[in-house]
């Protein structure tokens, strides 16, 4: 979709830092974690997504020659730093959790080592894509947890924060396990059932409902599901009867019917109970219209008998969390652990590895977070993905972040479960990484 | 950004809907209202936004081979429907608010009249634009209302939900008054001032704060605004002092410090203070960290001495309310007004105008929605953007659009200007457009 340079979409602060390290000769090895410094309020959990994107964008980093020369034109950079710039690619090194990775606050879950000015011009770009992609698959798994088996597909491009964000949400809803997408850009790209079949406008246009209903069953007599909201629920169930009737004579079968509007709950029911008098037990009812995790466990609380959710706006805008607090912090350079001591902001210095034990029935008992170098005999979070600026292994596709996911899942304590009032894992602390820590905390106060 | 061929950013309904219509002959001309049900909670204007990509996007609509490939690859569609696809084009009318417009529930902020088909298909984009442009747009406006005439700046991009929302974030930011954004892509292509100097990694990496100042400043001795929260705030100011004595010294001055954690509006009085005691009255005091209308509010409110907010992913994400309800719906079709009855989402049927009154000192006294082509002595905020397809106009950027708001702003009722529990305005209902709804909504009954 996009052009391969993407290196201006960074903070200008990254430009003006890397200048200066430039001029004074301040480009050694740098790393750099990136991780939440809390689990969002309401969350359980959190999803790592957004890695493959990241991933292409170090293979791909540059700026093109219009940068160049807009960044010439802004008078502020010696001509020797802007050409360094010109020339400039992404050599550094890449460790991450695989898409799908379930994580809580504190725990990075992409370590980059890099030259100091490469490590920091990307940041900007890493710490969004990780942000968005993560923030919708949380959102996205929560729905599709509460769903309990039922299928769940995503309705949300018409309201998500622009393009990039409806393309995210396609996609972190598949790795949540979502079973296709309204969003045909994105099906298409990513090989995801494209679903949706009629808007309340089909009826208004063609004007009288039972007529518009005829109309679409023709065109798809094995794929129609049929709006029945439009004037009067009631009324319009008894006309997809009718139009079923019609589809069974001609040999089709009539896939459902979708609620929009009005109590979900009670309609789904005079949905369910007129279908099957009609003898349409296969009939599926399907629903949306303003659906979250929470929606979506009342109604299947209630006992509503839905056989699928259509989940819009405030699953691809993560409604009541839209961000996560993602931040990439300076852990080391030049082989020396730092950190910074801002009040309620302490980052965890050093490179790092999250080990992660289960108990006998495979539920996580506890996330240990160590220095890179340190051995448990447990399962290790973060994967060499990148090295020499080049990945280590081909792209992965949303296919296999949904099994990763599906098995985090299965493997999570019940309190992180929960749709409302969640209780998120905390890792623990290494002894040496709280040993280096306390030393950079030592040297930093002397500072 | 992006290529030309946009036009498979849309849900498969419309698609399929498109689809039926291609196969009936049912692609008469059909005229959509793109407004809002509700102005969200706590706010209590919205901004019109996004118009102008729209209209780029309706000028240049049209498939891409590989797309077409895809659509017929799917076995759904037939052929000649396909082959329509191929080669359509948008050929339809627009009317639209200007961007920059505040607007309140029910208004229609864009109508767009075209054949049934292509009207349909452009759908999606039309209201993922105006609901992401528009939301962040009304709260950077609220956020710059709370800034009382101090500078804000943009620095939302590393948490929006994605490059294009970021985009949008710098833009809509602009329109509402922002003085520069972080983002230096959005900067290059929409002539913004870029803005940013330092982050903690800097002193972090340099180790010793006061060289970190100091290097900074030798590279942009007219640029140095110094962050001094990295280990200790007070020591951090103390050699932001001296490292504003070196540059007086040879004959430049700092331009100011930043803080971005703990108590800001008591740091922020620590700040002034030092820099006053050291004679550096002009030296600037910038804040940012988690900054949106509320917070900016209650630092002024305790007269903390803040000169510039730096505002970032509370705006960009326009946190508390993510989206806007905004709707595109079939209003008229074959000249006959619809309309639909699903319960709690009544439309206003057939094409209007918003008619704006004013009172003696230029406030709004109230705004009527009627149909287009009554008269009223007052303000239309609809015009005619787009016929036939092209624009009637060359494209407008963000300063206009700053302007129309800060105009639109003056104007607005106290009532809808307070950043705690605003009260939006309501649109009156002409007396003909209200018997135009009440015979269409009686045919709709009958039906």
């Amino acid at each position: 979709m996009r052009p391969a340079a993407l290196a201006l979409h960074t903070d200008f602060y990254q430009l003006t830092m890397a200048a200066s390290y430039f001029e004074h000769g301040l480009d050694q090895q740098a790393t750099f974690s990136l991780f939440a410094h809390a689990t969002p309020p309401e969350r359980g959990y959190m999803v790592a997504a957004g890695l493959e994107d990241c991933l292409e964008y170090l293979e791909n980093f540059r700026f093109s020659a219009e940068e160049i020369d807009y960044l010439r034109s802004l008078g502020r950079f010696s001509r020797g730093f802007v050409d360094y710039l010109a020339g400039m690619r992404f050599g550094g090194e890449v460790w991450a959790a695989p898409e799908g990775t379930v994580f809580f606050a504190e725990e990075p879950i992409l370590e980059l080592s890099a030259s100091l000015i490469e490590a920091q011009l990307v940041e900007t770009f890493l710490v969004n894509t990780v942000n968005h992609n993560s923030t919708i698959a949380a959102k996205a798994a929560r729905c599709q947890q509460a769903a309990a088996g039922r299928a769940c597909v995503d309705f949300s491009l018409r309201r998500t924060m622009g393009l990039d964000a409806g393309f995210a949400a396609a996609r972190s809803s598949a790795i949540a396990g979502f079973g296709g997408t309204s969003n045909v850009a994105a099906a298409m790209a990513l090989g995801l059932k494209p679903v949706g079949t009629m808007a309340h406008s089909f009826i208004q246009a063609v004007g009288d409902e039972k007529n518009a209903f005829d109309l679409f069953a023709q065109t798809f007599p094995d794929h129609t599901v049929l709006l029945v909201d439009t004037y009067d629920t009631a009324r319009g169930l008894a006309r997809a009867v009718e139009t079923a009737r019609t589809l069974a004579a001609q040999g089709h079968a009539m896939i459902g019917v979708r609620l929009d509007s009005g109590d979900l709950a009670a309609m789904s029911r005079l949905a369910r109970q007129t279908l099957d008098a009609a003898g349409l037990e296969r009939a599926l009812v399907m629903v949306s219209g303003n659906l979250d995790e929470y929606r979506i466990a009342d109604l299947l609380a209630a006992g509503a008998p839905i056989d699928m959710f259509g989940v819009g706006t405030r699953m691809g805008a993560s409604a009541d969390q839209p961000y996560t607090d993602f931040t990439f912090k300076l852990v080391a350079y030049q082989g020396r652990p730092t950190l910074k001591l801002s009040e309620g902001k302490m980052t965890w210095a050093g490179a790092k590895q999250i080990y992660r034990s289960h108990d006998a029935a495979g539920i996580i008992s506890g996330d240990e977070l160590c220095l890179r170098h340190e051995a448990r005999p447990a399962k290790a979070l973060l994967q060499p993905m990148m090295q020499g600026g080049r990945r280590l292994a081909p792209p992965v596709g949303w296919a296999a972040a949904q099994q990763v996911l599906q098995a985090e899942l299965a493997s999570l304590p019940a309190q992180c479960r929960l749709i409302r009032a969640p209780q998120p894992l905390a890792p623990t602390v290494s002894p040496l990484l709280r040993q280096v820590q306390d030393d950079a905390r030592q040297a930093a106060l002397a500072k």
